[in-house]
């Protein structure tokens, strides 16, 4: 997809909600446990349930590969529903992939080709030779990790080289990256203040902003530090929506919290 | 698999050698192309040919993926067969995974617990309750990201951070963490002078090195400067290995460059 498709779709649903599809067995109602794929069956209910508040869907392989090949099975029943009834909505592989070159081709190839997500997570650990193979990919879009919603951020991200946080040499390095055109970056909420000063370096990209809601981010704040003339923002909630309710009525539950997030958001973009 | 018994195998087999099964169909020999599983048949025939001459393998979790279920079956299919057939062997899934704490947990119980690995390795980029998910595995061993072989290390891991470089920050702050003795680390062979100074700052951890022979690496200054009383080292060789010939007697020729390997492993020990 491209970007100005992504705009366009934030801009008629007004919305730049995406809703992480976090799937735990332990936590979906008791009632999917009988299906076939109840991984399977619980995201087909939330995403018809949420499909017009939201522009993207973010699944975390994590979630999946929990449960070997038949969550890698429901991730791709997943990642093809998407695909074929609502190709309008921008998907994100949650993966926090990165390798050294030819084996990030391969973690290309699995998530943009075998899997058709429009974009995946990276890691910048391993720097330019272990990103630039998924920003190969035209109309594909790789997020990259700068600064997380998590406590451990602190340990390696905020640190100072020569002066500057290593989130912040991560955001500049990359941008001389072949294809940074085709960068994102995801930026942790609980830090809202921070994003002042991430729009300086990177004034135009697209932020994936996780950590509002449970996480203890604040929507107004975010928009106010971090949106540009493009939104340029997608704001993740996926235990808040998802696990509204654990009863029968969990897709009515999701539909309802989506809908209070896309109502705030709509009001932000008047 | 406890660290005791990796050591009494190095000494038992005299060798550190790891393998690295990193399966491109478009590399293996084109007979097993007309297999049902041929990935799974080409790494049955390579650890058949070379178990007795190292003592782990590391399949890289990116070769697997890009095929998508099938792959992710062949992936399950050779963990499988090792702990069967060869239940002496170190495993490790060379997956670099990492993400906050709940979703980490469920990485680890796809590792650990569904494929039954002994080892996984992971990126240290989001810190301590990114890493600690791993590490709370007993006998299970968590390999963290330190130096890697490929150019991108110096884009971050070599910057300094108070005057030492950022991997050194992750060395020494990871042993701070829970259950730390689960810790070993991946240093890249090209750097094998760093290996003095990362040897005082964690003396006793094993260390996973890639990058002996196809990367540049050299196997007398790694051992020079890395080894320690208990060995400590285990040296990776993939392509190198596994791609010797791409004919029928591709196994034979796998046998051989192992061999070449551990009788220059076996020497050193002496």
């Amino acid at each position: 997809m491209t970007t100005q498709k992504l705009i366009t779709q934030i801009k008629k649903k007004k919305s730049f909600l995406c809703i992480g599809l976090d799937v735990d067995l332990n936590k979906i109602p008791k009632h999917l446990l009988k299906e076939s794929d109840p991984i399977f069956e619980f995201n087909k209910a939330i995403i018809d349930a949420t499909h017009h508040l939201c522009v993207a869907y973010k699944p975390n392989t994590a979630f999946y590969e929990a449960y070997g090949i038949k969550g890698w099975k429901a991730l791709e029943k997943t990642i093809n529903y998407l695909n074929d009834k609502y190709p309008e909505i921008f998907t994100i592989a949650d993966a926090k992939r990165g390798d050294i070159g030819n084996t990030s081709s391969m973690y290309a190839k699995a998530f943009f080709e075998d899997l058709a997500f429009d974009s995946v997570t990276v890691a910048p650990y391993m720097g330019k030779d272990s990103v630039e193979p998924f920003l190969a990919f035209e109309n594909k879009h790789t997020i990259l990790l700068a600064l997380t919603s998590n406590q451990g951020a602190f340990d390696f991200q905020t640190k100072e080289i020569d002066g500057k946080e290593v989130y912040k040499h991560v955001l500049e390095t990359s941008k001389t990256w072949k294809n940074s055109e085709n960068l994102m970056y995801v930026v942790g909420a609980t830090k809202a203040e921070f994003l002042a000063d991430i729009r300086n370096i990177i004034p135009d990209s697209f932020l994936l902003v996780p950590g509002v809601g449970a996480q203890g981010g604040n929507l107004q704040d975010v928009c106010r530090f971090g949106m540009n003339d493009n939104v340029g923002l997608l704001i993740n909630s996926s235990r808040g929506i998802i696990y509204a309710s654990n009863k029968t009525n969990f897709a009515e539950a999701a539909t309802e919290k989506a809908e209070a997030l896309q109502k705030e958001m709509a009001l932000i973009l008047e």
